[in-house]
């Protein structure tokens, strides 16, 4: 209790600060966004402590009190969106909102990056009227583009490499959910994606041993699980890949899933079917995890992923986590943008 | 006099009041507001004289002043519009931007309410991190869905079979024109639609008698009309229902029409411009009327429905009719957000 | 610096003054902007200082304490956008929103001018739940429409005859890299359009000589043309126009282009290539300018308008100019909402 009061105190003092525009800055580059990779353990766990504290803040108590500090009031933030994703604008929205910022949303129909001008062009222009790109795009080309061409914080909001504000709001549901992070074992049953990828690196540095289980036709990608092997080397904890959906589960406190057929794959989607047979997350399967395992998804789901017995039942926390990428966004901008990339306390 | 200052020092004192987010709220269902029909006579009056009182406000002072207080600072309201909808949107965005809420708007484009997931996760989903849904669909089951999984109210922005939030702007239009509502009688010539459906409740709450006149081929909604005797039996109202719009329009205080070919049924407009044949309001029509008789119309308009006569005399109120829509959806969001939905003074 | 002092002041209490909605405001027609002909000399100035103002205050200190005087706060602005403008959409919604108002984006999806109702409808229940309107639009007949339907101001943010912000954001540019305006020489070398009737009547006010080469296939607009050159015999600037680049930028201090193919006209793109065959802006064609010549365009720009060892160079005011849409915008709106359209000091 006095931790937790000790902690809220000190997310308002910190939500007082007064900071200047990057515009007005010096020429020194901005710090950005990209993948869980980018960030220390210490830079990590400062994220997901800072994001509980804003679930504590807003759970407890109202909007308006806490509205009393809106470090970006003024300030426009960018929202570049090459496709839709549901959780990723209503969060990133409400999250700029929270903090008295404007978010100006651009869809596909808004800006096509690299079509109209050149990818640095837009991303220099965009940046010099803002005070920061939250960017979901296809490639992970686009998003470093739009970094290196940037005058401003850029934030990955999804890319097809990386997502670390799922894996920031993901850690936070595992940290509410079991008390803890260390020591635990996560299992991922399902596709070698990019949530997967920052979720994977977010355990490994948090000290959470990671299972994963993919289909043999999609081999997690090798560059981004050797750093995934050297965080978990440095936490100590352990990490196993493999094909079979069982082994991965062994002892496991958390199952994730995700969707095995995303937006642009629907052509492909009774191959995909096929070749995810035996991945479905069942109680069935469940059995080999330990007894009160819990489960996560990201959302949207399928029911091909998890049968509605586990979807809705009581071992399921994927509306705590969609609600929590509010949580992850605030401590994302809180760092990156009012703090400007400073905010280590080691 | 007297009596407006003190519904401003009301209005003024209640925008004032701070309110928890519901995010935060003890595990009670919030109140919706789906259609006319979900609230009392009081409560209707309610709303009616509450938008009265921010049209004064708004008409006679400077928005900044008012601006002073804005319960919804932090707030994030999403907008779920499954359909293009100008007047609704505007009014919606201008109103929740006055109470200093943020509008986020979702439009076909950006979210398709149980295409990629179930209506239901997408529900529970957005309002988990939202304070209201604002939402103008198809189907009423899309709206009632959305209400059945919300966290957080949910305003009927525009259904199949619904349209609250122009009743009330339509009935703070009558009051404006007429300096009271009990006793009048208000005549409908055109199609049984949504509008029709809440207009006829919220005149038979409030002492209106109602003639309505449609093509035989569109009959009323028997169940709303039920609805409707029942709420007139009650105020001392008339209803009577006909396919003669001269009869209709007998002794009418005001005549209200309604587009006959909606979004969505252009392939079948050459069919219904036969069936409305003599429907449209005219000069002549209103010779049955009473001799000061107001012409409605919630807009747009297409000539075939109303005379560019009538439609842009002195007997037309149809601009106030589309300012008025920014009041009415004042004094929901204040009715229903920021006061919950407990704001009956009976 | 003492001037630079007295004129934040002036700034600084000039964003103070609280003002009415024009909803509440008596039948006076609200004045618009909708092309730099609209402004005498002295208004002309007036912006471009303002803006110089707001781009000074915006890069020395924190958007934070500017943001303690907004204006606009409770105010909605509709931005109505015919056509994609990635520039004018975000230059528009930070300017609205850093001085406190909502900026709402109706993109060509949300509302098509004329087709579902009159422009004069659309134009006029619009204005009567905002307090602006900034509209992108095709023939200038629509925003003229707008603005005599209109009951609050209208900013003209790009039409097919005229780009006042454009204009603006351009002399504060020049007026940046050169310490003045009066005196100076302007070559455009390009397309006949829109940008440049603006961009001329702004520099033959401001004291600016014009240059101007185009293919003899696009010739000058006469009627606006005519305007210029009235304008710079009362401030004693040169016009020439001409169809020879080379000459056209004889002892210019900038060289201004734009595109050859806007949106709408990839069909006659190889034509148009073939017909401004010897108009691309390079250091050898610079060789006939000023030694010290600078380079302009508005953007987005492509490689066949000006060689990347221009464009890219520190010839190139491009990204400047690029950013001065927002304090430009910001003028705009000062001048002709807070302000009301009064605000020469002359």
């Amino acid at each position: 209790m006095q931790a937790l009061k000790s902690s809220l105190r000190n997310l308002t003092s910190t939500a007082h600060v007064r900071f200047s525009s990057t515009a007005a800055s010096a020429p020194v580059s901005p710090r950005h966004l990209l993948s869980i990779g980018d960030l220390s353990s210490a830079e990590l766990k400062y994220l997901i402590d800072k994001a509980d504290s804003y679930r504590s803040l807003i759970k407890a108590e109202s909007f308006t009190t806490a509205a009393d500090s809106q470090p970006l009031t003024g300030h426009t933030i960018a929202m570049i969106f090459s496709k839709r994703s549901t959780r990723t604008r209503v969060s990133s929205e409400a999250a700029i909102n929270y903090l008295g910022g404007h978010p100006m949303f651009l869809g596909k129909d808004d800006i096509q990056l690299g079509v109209n001008e050149t990818l640095y062009d837009s991303g220099r222009v965009i940046s010099s009227m803002t005070s920061c790109l939250v960017a979901r795009v296809g490639p992970h080309s686009d998003i470093a583009g739009l970094a290196a061409a940037s005058s401003v914080p850029v934030i990955n909001a999804l890319c097809d490499t990386y997502h670390p504000l799922q894996a920031i709001a993901d850690l936070l549901t595992i940290k509410v959910a079991f008390g803890k992070t260390n020591g635990l074992r996560l299992a991922w049953v399902g596709d070698a994606n990019n949530v997967l990828n920052d979720l994977a690196l977010a355990c490994a540095k948090s000290g959470i041993s990671v299972s994963v289980a993919t289909p043999k036709e999609y081999p997690v990608n090798e560059q981004v699980f050797s750093k995934v092997a050297e965080a978990a080397a440095e936490s100590g904890a352990e990490l196993k890949v493999c094909h079979e959906p069982t082994q991965a589960v062994a002892a496991a406190d958390v199952i994730v899933t995700d969707t095995w057929v995303s937006m642009g794959q629907e052509a492909e989607k009774q191959l995909r079917l096929k070749q995810f047979a035996g991945f479905q997350v069942t109680a069935e399967l469940g059995k080999a995890a330990k007894p009160d395992w819990k489960f996560m998804h990201c959302l949207p789901r399928k029911p091909e992923e998890v049968s509605d017995e586990i979807f809705y039942s009581d071992k399921s926390l994927v509306f705590d986590e969609a609600e929590n990428r509010l949580y992850a966004m605030l401590a994302a901008l809180e760092g990156f943008v009012v703090k400007r990339g400073k905010f280590s306390e080691e």
